[in-house]
């Protein structure tokens, strides 16, 4: 799917961007956004697993895993043009579309598309935020490794575990027993 | 401020909404958005001060303030239409523009000028969000208080004690001693 495809699909509409998107492809390891850098773009998934998360004190702390047709970026840096706390790296080779932040901060001067999949787009990183917050009061690591699983269970299946564990803030021994204990 | 004047400031557009706000006069302690209920609104908060809260176990805890000329709603229930977990009470008399779910909703189809606001607003509540998680990790009670005085000096000196503590989740007495170290 393309960002093209994308809008007309969520936003209903068949209008287009008012400028050009660039295709990529990255290699698995491949860095899309570096940790005190500036965030110059949004990146849209077409295929592959991307890994966002932060380096504190030597070890990684995974925060999200992205999948396809989903907007990936270091949102806050981004949006303040500031250095970004986390990294964007891809976990698996990836098929990428990408907007820079030049073309798209001018297109919200008079684009309608434009802002309407900003608007969207902003709108889902809100509400992602906010489950996210909630799940890690609410939820054990067993339940959000199973929402893990629910949410992709196909692309799920390609992440390592050493990764998973990280991501649920768990020791990888804890895990092997989760998994074990599910099937 | 209103609404109209918001957007030629920070937009940099004389463009106007395509509907009817509605302009609200509303006493201390009237509940703008009751836990349990859809919000229906974005309220734009041109006197007063608004609180936003979560009823837990008997007791409010109270997550954020909010100032003259900040847009304010229950904003996940909002966008999913969904029950509303927190509550929205005016702390003081307030004075307030209101727009309306389906009007803005509606609006979105096809305006340029409301889909720029709904993004902006998103966007700032979007990086509220980040900024106050941020906060909270790394902040102590006293510099989250201090932060708190600097942000409105004027404004946050109208907010009783109670709720400040309500607020940095700490016990009053605790505040108390902040304050004397303070001054």
């Amino acid at each position: 799917m393309t960002i093209g495809e994308y809008i007309a699909q969520e936003l209903k509409t068949d209008q287009r961007l008012p400028f050009d998107t660039q295709q990529c492809i990255f290699p698995k390891k491949h860095v899309l956004t570096e940790t005190g850098h500036v965030e110059t773009h949004v990146y849209f998934l077409q295929e592959g697993i991307v890994e966002a998360g932060i380096h504190k004190e030597g070890e990684d702390r995974i925060i999200e895993f992205f999948y396809p047709h989903q907007f990936v970026s270091s949102y806050t840096s981004f949006l303040t043009q500031r250095k970004s706390d986390v990294y964007l790296v891809c976990l698996t080779d990836c098929k990428i579309e990408r907007m820079n932040h030049t073309d798209l901060v001018a297109a919200y001067q008079h684009s309608l598309v434009a802002n309407q999949l900003g608007r969207h787009l902003t709108e889902r990183a809100y509400l992602q935020r906010v489950q996210k917050e909630k799940d890690f009061l609410v939820k054990s690591a067993e339940e959000r490794y199973l929402d893990l699983l629910a949410q992709r269970p196909e692309v799920a299946m390609e992440i390592p575990v050493s990764k998973i564990a990280k991501y649920l803030g768990i020791h990888p021994e804890s895990l092997s027993r989760i998994r074990k204990s599910i099937s």
